[in-house]
This record gives C-alpha cells, sequence and structure tokens, in this order.
C-alpha cells in the first residue's frame, strides 16, 4: 500500500497531517442509493427528522457535507442539498463510496460489525475500495445474546453461560483485533468495579433468561453482565472499546459520563489492558482526566468530530489539555454513509493541524514535535495499541 | 412596524445580524429609579453584593454596562460606575428605558409575567415603547399556586385541582403564547416522565395542600405537580419553555441539568408539542444534544448571555456545535433593568456574527447561508415555534 | 522586597501582568536530586508512567516544560527530556530550584504543609530563596487525624475530641492563615450542609476509632467530621481552603464537583467566612457560577494550569466568565517540583495577559481597567482574603 497512492485523492490539508489514519472504530456502509428523508435520518443521531419546514443541513454536519462531500462527487462547494443528494442517486452509492472513501486517506478500517439493522459492507470491503486494511472489532453483547439465544433453545445449559462467552471471545477470527462494549446505551456506565464472579453472572444470566422468557426482547441490559463482558475481554488480552458519551435518543446522556466508569478502570488498571473510550463528547475533559491518571486508558472523539463540524476542532484542543498525546485516537465512527468517513478524516485532520499550528505559533513545541505527535495520533497511537502489522 | 425605525437607535452591528430580534423570554422592568446597590443587586444572579471593597461592576456584566450602555445614556464608552448610575438617575427610568430599548433593536418581546416582587412594565408597554410587539407567557407553577389559594378558600374542591389548571391555561388571554415551568428553581427537573394521572395528581395536591395548612408557604414543589403542569402545557398545544441551568442562589445547579429531563422529553417526542429550553449554561452542550436527537426540543441562551459580556461569544459557538440551527432561539431574560435588553441583544448578534463570520472565513459556508441562519435564529425559528404573526 | 528584584529573573510577560503574585496554595518541593522515572512520577497526577514506548513529556505540561524551564537551567527553549534531566541533575536540585523560584516572579507562598510522603522544604525556605514571605495553610484532616492517634494512645478522652481539635486549630502557629480541607479526595464533596451538633461529631467518631482498631488506616474519610471540620475553620474565622476537582487517580472526580457543596456554601454564606474553591478543573464553570451567587465563595484553577500548559489560556477564559473578577485567586499548587512554580506563574500570566488583550482588542475593557483587574486577581484579591501584611 503506496502511501502516494491513498493520498493521491485526498482533500489536501496541512502537511503536519499528510499522512494516512488509522480508524479504529467504523462501520460499514449501506449497499443501496438513498431517499434525502433516509440521508437525513442517518447523517445524524436524531431518529426523525426536525420541525416541519426545517432541515438537518442546517447545522454543522449539514454544511460540512456540502462543503466537503460535494466537490468529490464533482460539484461545487456549498452545492444545495437537493443538487447533492440527486448528484448522489446519479452516480449510485458504489461509485460514491469509492469517491469519498478513497478522499478520505483512511489506510486502515477497525469495523465493529455488531450493528447492521440491514446489511452494511464489512471491513474487506473497505480496505479493498482504498487498498488499505481492514479489521473487526466484536461486539460483546452480540456475542452474549447469540449465546443467550444458544441457552434458549437448549443447545447449552445455563451453568456454561460464563464458559460459553469466554470461548467465543477466544475463538475469534484472526482479524478481530478488539472487542466493544455498548453498556452505555443499556444499563449505563455505572458497572460493578470488580470482576462479577461466576455465581454472580450466573445469577444475572438467569434473571435475563426469565424475562426473556417472560417476553422481552433478547437484549443484554444488565450491570454485571457488561462488567463480565468487558473483564472477558481483558482476559483475553484484547483492547476494549467502551462507547461513552454522546450517541441517539435510545440513550440517556447522563449514564453515559465516563467518571462513572472510575470505579471499574482502578480495578482494571492492574491488568494492562488497553481501554479506549469512544466518541466522550461532551465528558471528553473528563475522559481526558482518566487518560492521564490512569496507565491503559486512551480516547477518540469519533461520531463527535463529524457532528460538529467546523465546531470540531475546539474539541479536540479540550480533550489535548489533560489528554497525553499518546493516549489519543483518531476513529471516524462512521456508520452507512460514507460522507462520515470524509468528514471524520477531514475535519480531524483539519483540527490536529489547527491545535498543533497554534502551538507552534505560540512557540509552546517545535514543528519537529508536532509533526512526530501527529503521527502519535493520526495512526501510531492506534498500531501501538492494536499491535497492528 | 418599520424595520428602519426599530434599527434607527440601535448600535450598529455587523449586517449579518441587522435585523431584528424576537425576544422569545423576558420579563418587565422596574418603575422606578435606583440606588447603586439596588443597581447591582439586580445586575446579576447574586442576592446579596461581593465582599467589602468589592464590586459587581468588575465582572463580565459589569464592564459590559459601562462599554455599551454607558454611550445609550449619553456618556463616554467605560464611563466609571458612579458616573453611570448618577446620569441614570439624572434621566429617570423612564427615559432610561426608552433610550436602551430602542437602542437593543428588539422587535417582540414575549413576557414571562409570573415573578413579581414588585409591579413591572407588562408585555404591552415594552412593545410601545419600541413600535413591536408584546405577547405573553404564564407561569405554569403560578397558575397552579392561585388553584391552590381557591382550594384554601373552598372556592373549589380537591378533586377539581386539575380541571381548574387546565381550564385556565385553557382560558388564557389571545396574548398569551406560551407556558413556563420553574421546576428547577423547587423540585430540580428530575421529574416523572409520564403524564401522572388524576390519581397521582390529586394525592400530590393533597400533601401540597396539608403542607401548606401546617404552614408552608404556598409554593409548589413537588415533582409530580410539576411534570402535570407541563403536560398541561402540552395537551393545550402550546410550547412549553422550561428554565434550565443557570439562575440565581436560590437553586441548586446539580439539579437544573438538562439530562435530568431525558426521561420526558422522550415522553414528549411523539406528542410534537414544542419544548423551549432556557438558558441552559453551563449545560449548553448537553442541551444542545436534546435540541438534535429530540425533535421537538429548542434551546436559548438567555441570561447567560448577557451575564457572561464579552466572554458570550463562546457559549453560542459551543451551544452551535450540535444544535440544528433551526433550534436555537434569542432571549434576554432581561428582568427590571433596561441594560439587559440592550446587554442581551447587542452581545448575542456580535456572538452570533463572529461565529457565522469564522464560518465564512473558514469557508465553512457561504455568506447567503449565513444571511439565512442568522434569520432563523434572529426570528424565524421563534416566529415558527410560536406561530407570531 | 523590592519588586525590582523579585522580577529580575522572571521571563518577561505582558506588562499587563508584570508584577509579583501571591500564590495562595502551594506545596513543598523535594529535596534531592530525582531519576528521570520519579520526575516525570511528580510532573502530573498520574501515579504510574503510560504505556511502553510512551511518555508523559508528550504532553501539554511535558512540552511546557521544555519551553519553559530549559532556558532557566540554560538549555535553549525546547531542549530534549533527557538532556533536560540531565542539566537537571548536573546543576543540583536546590541551584534547579533557586533559579526555577527566582524566575516565577512569586512574592508570598502559602504553603500546604499536610502532605509530605518525604520531607519538603517549607513555607520560609521557599520565601528566603526569592526574598519574599511565607505563610502556612494546615490541613484539616491532619489536624483531625493527629487528634485521634491521641484518643486511640488514650492521651484525651472520646468526648473531648472536638473541643481539641478546635483548641488545635486556635492555637495554630501566627504564620498559619488558613485551613484546608480535602474531603474531595476521601468522602466527596456531598457534605452535610449544617454544622453538625456535637453528638453528631462524638458519634461519628466513635465509628471512626471503631474503625481504626478493627485495622483500617487512621485516614478520615466521614463526611460528618469533614464538614465539622469546615466548619471549626469558620469559627476559627480562617478562611477555609476545599479541594475541587481534578486530582490524582486516588480520587472519583465525579464527586468532587463543586455543585456537591451547593447545600454547605448556602449554610455558610451568612458567616461571611471566605471559602476557597482550589483548582476545580473540568468543573470551573459550575465554581465560577458559585462565586457569583455567594458573596463569600472564590475560586482559583490551581494545578489545572500547569497541568494544561499551552491549554491553560482556555480555562483562565471559560473561570472569567461568571465569576466577579474580584473573586478570582492565583496559585500553582506546586508540589515536589521547582518546574510547577515556573509554569504555574508563567502560564498564568500568560493566560490573564491574553484574556485581558483580547478584552481591550475587543473594546470590552479599557487598559487602565485591565491592569487594575490583573493586580486583583494577580496578589489583591488574597491579600484582602487572607489579610495579608
Amino acid at each position: 500500500m503506496g502511501r502516494i497512492d491513498l493520498l493521491a485523492d485526498r482533500l489536501v490539508d496541512h502537511p503536519l497531517v499528510d499522512h494516512p489514519l488509522v480508524d479504529h472504530h467504523c462501520h460499514g456502509l449501506v449497499r443501496r442509493d438513498l431517499s434525502r428523508a433516509e440521508f437525513e435520518g442517518m447523517l445524524t443521531e436524531a431518529d426523525t427528522p426536525g420541525p416541519p419546514g426545517t432541515t438537518l443541513f442546517d447545522s454543522q454536519i449539514g454544511f460540512a457535507v456540502r462543503r466537503w462531500c460535494a466537490p468529490v462527487l464533482g460539484l461545487p462547494p456549498h452545492a444545495e442539498p437537493d443538487a447533492y443528494l440527486a448528484r448522489r442517486v446519479e452516480l449510485g452509492h458504489e461509485e460514491v463510496h469509492r469517491r469519498l472513501l478513497s478522499a478520505a486517506g483512511i489506510a486502515s478500517f477497525c469495523v465493529d460489525t455488531g450493528f447492521q439493522p440491514e446489511p452494511l459492507t464489512g471491513s474487506a470491503d473497505l480496505a479493498r475500495w482504498v487498498g488499505g486494511q481492514g479489521f473487526d472489532v466484536a461486539r460483546l453483547e452480540r456475542i452474549a445474546e447469540l449465546a443467550a439465544v444458544d441457552l434458549l433453545t437448549g443447545q447449552i445449559g445455563v451453568g456454561h453461560f460464563a464458559e460459553t462467552v469466554r470461548a467465543r471471545i477466544a475463538e475469534r477470527a484472526p482479524t478481530t483485533i478488539a472487542v466493544k462494549s455498548v453498556a452505555a446505551y443499556r444499563a449505563g456506565l455505572d458497572l460493578p468495579a470488580d470482576r462479577p464472579s461466576d455465581r454472580e453472572v450466573a445469577a444475572a444470566t438467569r434473571t435475563w433468561l426469565g424475562e426473556i422468557r417472560d417476553g422481552a426482547a433478547i437484549r443484554l441490559r444488565d450491570p454485571v453482565l457488561h462488567s463480565f463482558l468487558i473483564w472477558c475481554g481483558v482476559e483475553e488480552k484484547l483492547p476494549v472499546q467502551i462507547h461513552v458519551g454522546y450517541g441517539d435518543a435510545d440513550l440517556d446522556l447522563a449514564r453515559t459520563n465516563p467518571l462513572l466508569l472510575t470505579g471499574l478502570l482502578r480495578a482494571l488498571a492492574p491488568t494492562g489492558a488497553s481501554i479506549m473510550l469512544l466518541h466522550c463528547y461532551p465528558f471528553h475533559r473528563e475522559a481526558a482526566y482518566l487518560t492521564q491518571v490512569f496507565p491503559n486508558v486512551h480516547l477518540d472523539l469519533g461520531l463527535a468530530i463529524h457532528n460538529t463540524g467546523h465546531g470540531s476542532a475546539a474539541l479536540l484542543a479540550e480533550a489535548l489539555e489533560l489528554a497525553p498525546f499518546a493516549k489519543v485516537l483518531f476513529s471516524t465512527d462512521a456508520f452507512a454513509l460514507a460522507e462520515l468517513f470524509l468528514l471524520g478524516s477531514t475535519l480531524f485532520r483539519r483540527g490536529l493541524a489547527a491545535f498543533l499550528t497554534a502551538g507552534i505559533d505560540d512557540d509552546a513545541w517545535t514543528f519537529a514535535d508536532a509533526t512526530r505527535v501527529a503521527r502519535l495520533i493520526c495512526a501510531d497511537n492506534a498500531r501501538r495499541v492494536y499491535a497492528l502489522p
């Protein structure tokens, strides 16, 4: 994979950040063309459109799409939304994906494949489009929910739930380089600090199965089980990604404050396991504190970058107040729309360049140091944590 | 009402924001001249002056008064506090009101008349001064407290409390365009999500009346009743304003985090009712998240703008990271002092112009788009939500 | 103490902030040379180094050391970490202390002597190095823990605990100008608002002694006793410093939010006692709100300034949104390393100059006002609160 090739089509940025990115947390793309309503529905964390007469294009992310994505589809910057969407359909989703992905300048994709309301492209597809590398992130709750199905259908006994989950994490595909917890969306992040005992796990499992048998959806949302799953990942020596902060209307943002994880992080510190706090907005300063005081904790700004568009540079500067520069990673958290890969990478590069350049202008660090730090944050920190080839 | 007339006396701002404002939440003005101690006491959210030897003029809002209000009273910018206050007395409060209001460039006033520790001017007075329009916002807790008085005096039976409240909201004056909850000051925002049943309302009412009969003040502070009142407004198809975040020493700021409303907002979303989160500081990013994920939720920065003076532009930029631009409104939350109308409008216009201009300079959006967005935020969003003529 | 002498060796800053500082909260310095691991261990709030292959020098504070401290030791700005540490050893810690302290331009040191994992220099030593003044801050929990030892050894009876603590605060050295609470590190800041009764104090003391006799460390962490100690300081008419927010991995950051103190601050307001909220990050906006609405509450940014390096100016601007300028103080919270005195003072002066200059450029205040405000924040507010000579 040549560096030149990867960057050939990319939007020109500052030389400080002019090298391929490792996207340590993203998702696949939809395999079809979209209506305007569908596109708007996938653009932000809102489930539904705004009030009549309003459009999500009138927001930071909407303006960012028009500014940065339109030229890649052959339109002038700031093309009107309808023109943009018409051009998108005209080109077809495959060509749109190819163009936007190529322009994003991402070399490696670590894809969470655990949420697929419709069939999405996989890590190999993404990698193939740009001549990069694809890796997978296994969603812990999905593994547990599939094990629950096996319990319910009698394929395994309730006493074997814990070992089944552990075995399935252990038997992962060679491309699986991390696990991910979505406890933030379910029970919230106020999780038991200590590794739950086998007895506690068995009791929680029985309660959960009872609820399912009484008609509840097969949806894990028990703090003990979320904690157990995280400890399973740690015991398998896998980095554990944890959704933190901002997400869609499904979650209760107050319960996603990373400070709720403090006890668990303190208990995990001696294991040396890498913990990755994803997104973190608007608790990115709290997350940065955790990355400073716990040696194994890292963060990214994930979906907050593309959602805040032109405003995203400020978040990065805030996260980098306390976070050691070896503890900050890049991710797009792109989902469904290839635009989100382009926006995530472009806005991240611009924000990082602005942060580093401001420091150079203020004589806070040298150009040489800034260059080295940019490489850490864009790719090398991820390569170190995930031991990427 | 001519646009030229309204703006004739106003401080010149950026052309992007050079049009009349709709102030969707404010209060009336005092009808008398004030001593320095009285003026300082009304200037900020503090009940009492600072330590001896200090003055609230040494704060963002104090410097903003000297910078922006002094010239309107015919003094040089940055006039000393004593000179400013002497000039204020010299002109008399009516002339001071007239001058500052005219310079504020506000076309429509939506006035919360529910808090009057002394007689204040009404919406019609404010509108008359500038040739604008006046509307009223009814305070829900005040309606309930007046109904409680009728219960206590036997004019209505306890079983009729709920219907009485509903009827009084329904029988509102034609100028009343919204209701407002001050639960933040009372029980806090951790309110029941679901519409309380009639039985729950009756039980809570009986408890409350019992407390009053035992000597408590007639001051509603029951989560069930606050929630009931909000639902009453929604059922009347009225936008509901909710005080959020920053206020005076009376409140417990931690209980005014808008994320505490998440469950209630989720329950209200299907009704389509417009919910207006007022002020929000320092939780404006949290509030902005809510405006993105819930289609019916809006925000303003209210009193945070005039209190943070020169620093207020930063807040606006933070709120506009996530908030869709069709969900952000202008308000002054001016109370008692006409200075607060001038500061609220001037600082808001300057902050919005700075935000939009920075985006133009960064090529994040075009001048045409910025112009359109400015109109939304200054006036058109409020016109849409409140269906103003 | 000549102002010229104090500033002679100092890094040149903006004339607005070119006068001696009062450091109202700091600690002593280590009395020995340090290895790189020891230096990195003392540089931030992390207990342990980061992952292998990473260094805390790659963080805001690390770059700030290289930028600002290296020249004072005779190296070029941005010297490499190894060169810096070699030079440090070459000069010896006494010469390093002397140089960095002289360059810091601090006139008065208020030293918390209550935490000494190894022998540190005292306030008199610090003052002597620069020809300044030294004062002491007594740590409340330390006083109580020493009294507990006396209880355990039978020197005083359990019924005399409260009066013993009060007497020891009353019998303080003449250099002791304040007391400090570290409740944030122990029980958290959700403390009883009202002054605990003697009976409550006695009961809590008995429980605590029982725990110690059962093998617990002599470490006070009872909300009633923390509150009692704060009230003891208030009754002695001493300013009470309270650790708030950011600290090392020992604390649970969520329990250090200053809003948890709201009830206690409300109860303390009528006493007129000065309460000093230390550090406050990332809750500095919340702390600033408290300084506005409670007449006796003040804040500083303490260790957040040196830890956030180049990013620290933004924090100061945020704190100064709401905090009255007569309520903001300077402190370094320097501990063990003289670098932290230099970074704290240099970054604070630069941040304050940037804040005041931006206001002048925006015509928010005049140069004369900015000069006056700078003096308040750099020194005069501390002189007023602590009645320094």
